[in-house]
């Protein structure tokens, strides 16, 4: 089979709160899921705090190995968002006030209590960024090059996913499939590695657990290509059961 | 005040199951709690797929630039479990069987089948680690140098974080205090930001909310100096009162 175009992205998540512990990120399996049905595939993540040189780095690093990077948190009004200008100076621009954000700001707030300044700080952008629609509040995340910067917010990153969606290229979606067994994964660990060498273009994962007394594993079939990993799915099945053991259930 | 030692540490989080949006990780906020108690900061993360380049060059960066590096997932006995042989690859040492480990090991599985081979590849260290106790289930965690090598599965992580509770120096740790307040962060930016400038040593973080219909932020005072966090909590909010702004509630 021809070599396929895997398209990659990176996040970057800025922000003290997830570092402290404070609050729990939901951001990285929400961009993961969204971007597996875009074709692209989430190649790593950093988790920096708010300070500038932490986010420059690995922003500079990760825009640069993957076709796409995101970023979330740091773009509200406070001191301590320096997302923008951050990115900026990663990418050596300017930073500007957006017409069109600041159109959207006004509109927002015009029952608000008005622009101030400190809001219109909301429309700052690297200089030659456009938009992403924010459904949810005011503030539009912003996108520059290969880069799409984000609220923290996870409901708010949500409705930016959303207005993205079927915008950027990619390739064939991951199709996964799941077979559960209740078997102690290092019992078949032979058995796995067989198959995976056995169906060239799957990953298979194995992922114990512990439930109702017993010993069981959820095994993780992944390729771009369906047929394969239905294929590897209904194999991997009768290998277990010809071994005596008891597969509770499968499917993509 | 004298300049005090801050100390830091990094979790590089390995697994395609986290990348995949399968599973969501709960291990960055379980370590970064913990590590505070330990009077340590968690200063960055990354989240690497199982490829043992990835790993290498991950562990390699943060273990050299934080007094302590943790790594959780890939230490079970499939064939994605490739962190021990990375870890060692990063440091330039062998693997080798862990005689305590192997020990460790026959007693768990006595009852449960046998030490097979492939049983005991979760006997398999760095040359010259010791072991971090698993009170959950078989499998010991790592330790090499700075480097702490734990489970992926959330509740053996944490009986392993368990184990090692009061065995990492560490500094003072951070406390951190809230008040809550019904107002738009863009409405006290100014007064937020002049908080934090006004007591050197804190670092103050916005977090706004949405309910009940109406709009509020959370202001996070973060400080190893508990009384300066006490006194700028307290300036906080005679500040935001006397603006007339509603507080919710406060305290460390």
């Amino acid at each position: 089979m021809e070599q396929e175009r895997i398209w990659t992205a990176a996040l970057v998540v800025i922000g003290d709160e997830i570092l402290s512990g404070r609050t729990q990120d939901k951001n990285i399996a929400q961009l993961a899921s969204w971007l597996n049905v875009q074709g692209i595939r989430l190649a790593e993540v950093r988790v920096v705090p708010d300070r500038t040189a932490a986010i420059v780095e690995a922003v500079n690093t990760l825009r640069t190995r993957n076709d796409y990077l995101f970023t979330t948190g740091g773009i509200g009004p406070t001191h301590d968002d320096i997302t923008v200008d951050a990115i900026a100076e990663a990418l050596g621009v300017e930073v500007e006030h957006h017409p069109e954000a600041m159109a959207v700001l006004e509109g927002y707030y015009a029952t608000r209590g008005g622009l101030t300044e400190t809001r219109a700080r909301m429309a700052r952008v690297p200089a030659g960024a456009g938009l992403i629609p924010n459904r949810v509040s005011g503030a539009p995340g912003i996108h520059i090059g290969n880069i799409f910067i984000m609220a923290g917010v996870p409901h708010i990153t949500a409705g930016m996913l959303d207005a993205l969606t079927g915008t950027l290229e990619g390739g064939r979606p991951v199709v996964s499939g799941t077979i559960g067994c209740w078997v102690a994964e290092s019992e078949v660990a032979d058995l796995l590695r067989d198959a995976e060498k056995g169906h060239e273009g799957v990953s298979i994962g194995s992922y114990p657990f512990f439930r109702d007394g017993r010993t069981g594993a959820n095994f993780v079939v992944r390729s771009a290509d369906e047929a394969l990993v239905t294929q590897c799915l209904a194999d991997l099945t009768r290998e277990l059961q010809a071994g005596g053991r008891e597969v509770i259930a499968g499917g993509i």
